[in-house]
């Protein structure tokens, strides 16, 4: 346990008491730079995942569709924009769709809002992790091969941060929000500046602003086929709105008047995600730019627009800055969820336990695990991780505001027709695009999803159905005194030695009614042992219990169910020593009969089975010569027998 | 538990009392059946060894070569034949080389022997095991992409068979034998007549008979490497010289007088396997059959001899049922060797024990699972196995017969001269094979040997130390009567419920001086804890232990250390309620409390943790009416405690 604890002190830090866990309430300026990382930095990814599906089936004439589909998603995200403003509106202690579904939809659709918020949290690691990545890898082709080890080892730094304790300090998560929002703008501002210049695609790339009817090289899908392609292009660009309801959720992080500051924020973060969204596609469409597996469209219109210099170096470390700000907000998110969760009885109870240093330890480290199998299983690519990632969100979208419609017409308070029809329009809304993403991206990926949040809320369900089951069961109702039972000590003994002398010396503390016995495996052993017994001395008779199918445990059985028979209600305790060793390989070199005898009368109503340690040392050299350091650390030891009866009165 | 024992009783049977252990005297015709199997066996795979390594380098031109190569090997055969007559003569209880080594050489050559032994009874599995596959896939060739699964599966099968028991009963086991033998004489006295009216190598084989200097075509090898190709040829078809041994490790099998009953079937044994092994050979080079991967030369031998019909499937069968009785004599002599080096200390004691069915079970389950490993990794083939085999049996060999060498001098018994110079001349001899066995196939496989058996031995060396040392650790030589400990009971309790009050029952059984104590991991449920503890009213105050940093297991290891220090010298006993719960993943819901503290005070001294088992059925829904089921089989419920109040005078 000593090198456990010290790496786990060295990297975790030393424990918090429970009286240093409060808020640090923010600024508008802050706030936004902390709540608002995951929206802002879909941008990083939303354009590619628009181009990367089009431009599969209908080549460059993908960039003519870029901008009407990234126009349609910014109408959406203003709409549920203001559909969570009137959220920040009805719940200032913070509204997470978990919380709003459940109160107003009931127990059901909470339920279905927690899976889909849990596989979010998961995918928004695993996503933003692998975008990070690929901003560097664009920059750095050759670190390419080494994607997944990266997007791993960024997992693992997150996991040990947040294990020691975020606090959510301001001017350290501005930072990257800042850099990263400044960068963009200057993107935006020269790019459009060159565009109006004169610039245009590059020779090598494809036509653009181009006529459908002239492409005559690509065998592009008709009718249905290209709604579809369309709607799917739509679904995936769809994952620029992830990260919309974080401000509603985080109300109590803001400075008073909270309500009023969060519905301000929100709106700047909702303008700031349509300029760049809308802005990024309008520059690719114009720059001919199409993502490959090796480049971002980011990376690559920061080359077209910054050249190679300083400029495109700190776009790309400012969007592996912010995307792995926005993996953050999901180690936040997770683990506070399963606590919630976990106090409601539908998670293991260990997630609700804060650790040495306040953070929801076993969340975070649950988190963490998933979100790198995911990545290595898609080996860190974005686009194949993009499919599983939108269809929670907007599940959770769509349950949240039908709460909201709930609550409106409930709480009649003035405006709730206008309230709750705005909320209504937004539920639809975001309802039709959580069915257009799961039927378009449902061969990509997103089966994976239809399968696993029912499978999720079956899980959370039937951890609810045992805990509230196991609570009536030792529910306890009585109220009078305890009565001791009568006790026998039963000692199993198969050597004269130390550990059975440990054993011994315990019986004979805990009891008055001792019997020691011996299970004979193999009868031409017992005599010696008997003789040994004999000139021990210690004035307990040695029983012998045959066993003729050679079992340890058998035996034993019987002659503990024989004790019960002869004295109805009598308590047994079966004392046997356990050899502790310090290597771990040692214990396979010994019979475990001390488990085997402990699990054989596991069910066994009246009996307790102790397991008396006795350590065995490493410095065995030492102990040749007459033990010491073991002596002073051992529980009982025939020496300390010996020891205390030298004290004795002859 | 229950479907596990209803599985185990259905598939190896009842337990068999110890006095069941006899041994059944063989006569010498199944003497030669049981013990010879494996010997005799080797001819389905030795020629096929020489031919597809002198074949691989030089064509059909290695037909020239395989007779001289098997008239050697036959050779060397009957001097060691000869030299285990002594060992007969000398070690009327059996000599296995691991004895006779250990008793004359010492305790290193012992452990050489000993490690050599137990990767050959391993690889005894696997090579027979896939020959025996190869016969049957050559007979049908469809079956060829099951020869991994249909090798497993016959092993499972040895295995299950084994951890039965086997009944060495003759007749059983002489069947495949004489079938085997039956079929040989057929092949090589119907082949010889045919070969004599003028058969020969089918058009499309090769020449024969050939003179070396006609293969215009082929580049075989000229001087050293054309000697070292020989070399590893003979060392391949040394392969036909295992289970040699046999009979002298199993003398007192056979009925008196044994030892020359033993010596006479040794002979006849060594004669069987020499006309076959020469015959198969003179066959294969004079009918031009090569092995190739879908056919072995003993089937190929078949076609051309027998043709398609009802005798050369019996060949077929019985050649599969002789190998797999081969691969049987291992499952008797690993666990019977393990369990005669677990006696001696050197490997767990584990393998010492004999099961249900006075088998030794952990020895047979252990050898079928290493042998099932190498039948996977080496996908089934008896030519890849092959190259491991040969090298740990002439290693025995030669350390046997050295041993015998020192027998006869320090014996000085009449003819020790001419006795210690034959098993000199055959230490000698194997002695150098073993070196050409290690050198010439250590590339192919022989120095995965060259690593196993140092690391074997470092092991078994490993083991030995540790029983010695612990031996010596736990030795007790006191002799005075007991003196029980002052004793301290401690109850940590989190909540009022029926698993604390039976933890509570058990505390007042087994002790007067109980101190229940509460760590209070958040302050405010503590005024709920102390009000139900109030009501409850059973004359025992509860402590509130504070716990700044959330840590259930720190403050109470403090708590017994002041206790300790207040009294010194006094027992601690800290009993935990344990949840027993009857679903396996409800274990995954609760924390694991009893274990975390019974974990932190393993080393301390003077400290007994008891997890007292509460079990929480399944009948939930009969719970909520009121228990039943689990009031019968509880512990030690509230339920019981207001029970046997009823009964105590008011």
């Amino acid at each position: 346990m000593a090198p456990f604890s010290l790496a786990k002190r060295a990297l975790i830090g030393k424990p918090l008491g429970s009286d240093q866990l409060e808020h640090e309430r923010l600024n508008k300026r802050t706030a936004l730079a902390v709540l608002s990382s995951d929206a802002i930095s879909s941008v990083a990814y939303a354009t590619d995942q628009i181009l990367f599906v089009l431009g599969g089936a209908v080549g460059t004439l993908a960039l003519s569709y870029v901008f009407p589909i990234s126009a349609t998603i910014v109408a959406l995200l203003v709409l549920v924009g203001l559909s969570y403003q009137q959220t920040i509106h009805a719940y200032p202690g913070g509204g997470g769709s978990y919380t709003v579904a459940k109160e107003n939809l009931g127990q059901g659709p909470g339920l279905v809002a927690a899976a889909a918020l849990l596989t979010d949290y998961v995918l928004t690691v695993a996503v933003s992790v692998s975008s990070g990545v690929a901003a560097i890898t664009s920059a750095y082709p050759r670190l390419v091969p080494h994607t997944v080890s990266i997007g791993v080892f960024a997992i693992l730094l997150l996991m040990v941060v947040n294990l020691r304790g975020v606090r959510e300090s301001g001017a350290a998560f501005s930072l990257p929000t800042y850099a990263f929002i400044l960068m963009m703008v200057a993107l935006l501002g020269v790019g459009l500046y060159k565009l109006s210049m004169g610039m245009g695609p590059l020779p090598a790339a494809a036509p653009l602003d181009v006529d459908p009817s002239s492409a005559r090289h690509v065998a592009s899908p008709v009718g249905y086929a290209m709604l579809f392609l369309l709607l799917r292009g739509f679904a995936e660009g769809c994952s620029a709105m992830t990260g919309t309801e974080a401000i509603s959720n985080g109300i109590q992080a803001f400075k008073a008047p909270s309500q009023r500051n969060a519905a301000i924020t929100l709106a700047w973060m909702v303008a700031i995600l349509a300029v760049f969204f809308i802005g990024v596609s309008y520059l690719a469409q114009h720059l001919g730019v199409m993502p490959t597996t090796a480049e971002t469209v980011l990376s690559q219109l920061g080359h077209r627009v910054f050249g190679t210099g300083a400029a495109y170096f700190a776009l790309q470390y400012s969007t592996f800055a912010i995307l792995v700000l926005a993996a953050n907000t999901a180690f936040a998110d997770f683990p506070r969820l399963a606590g919630i969760l976990a106090h409601d009885k539908y998670m293991p109870s260990q997630f609700a336990a804060r650790g040495d240093r306040l953070a929801f330890s076993n969340g975070i480290i649950g988190l963490a695990l998933v979100a790198m199998l995911l990545v290595w299983l898609f080996n860190g690519d974005t686009n194949a991780l993009v499919p599983l990632y939108a269809v929670g969100v907007f599940v959770c979208f769509t349950l949240s505001q039908a709460g909201m419609v709930v609550h409106w017409v409930k709480s009649k308070e003035p405006g709730w027709r206008w309230r709750a029809v705005l909320n209504g329009v937004g539920a639809l809304a975001t309802g039709i695009v959580s069915i257009i993403q799961i039927v378009t991206k449902f061969k990509e990926g997103g089966w994976i999803i239809a399968v696993l949040i029912p499978l999720l809320i079956f899980a959370l369900h039937r951890i609810n159905t045992h805990y509230r089951r196991y609570k009536i069961q030792v529910a306890f109702r009585g109220r009078s005194p305890l009565l001791p039972f009568n006790h026998v000590v039963v000692v199993p003994v198969s050597k004269v030695d130390k550990s059975a002398a440990a054993a011994l010396v315990y019986a004979t503390s805990v009891g008055k009614d001792v019997r020691v016995v011996h299970v004979e495996i193999d009868p031409t052993d017992t005599p010696k042992l008997e003789r040994e017994w004999d000139r021990w001395d210690i004035g307990y008779e040695l029983e012998i219990l045959h066993s003729p199918y050679r079992s340890v445990v058998r035996p034993l059985v019987d002659y503990v169910t024989a004790l019960q028979a002869e004295t109805p209600g009598t308590l047994v305790t079966v004392v046997t020593p356990e050899i502790v060793l310090v290597r771990w390989w040692e214990h396979l070199l010994h019979n475990k009969t001390a488990l085997y005898i402990r699990t054989a009368l596991l069910f066994k109503p009246h009996v307790v089975v102790v397991a008396v340690p006795y350590i065995v040392g490493h410095d065995y050299e030492q102990e040749e010569k007459g033990p010491r350091w073991v002596a002073d650390r051992a529980m009982l030891t025939g020496e300390m027998v010996a020891v205390r009866n030298a004290d004795r009165p002859q």
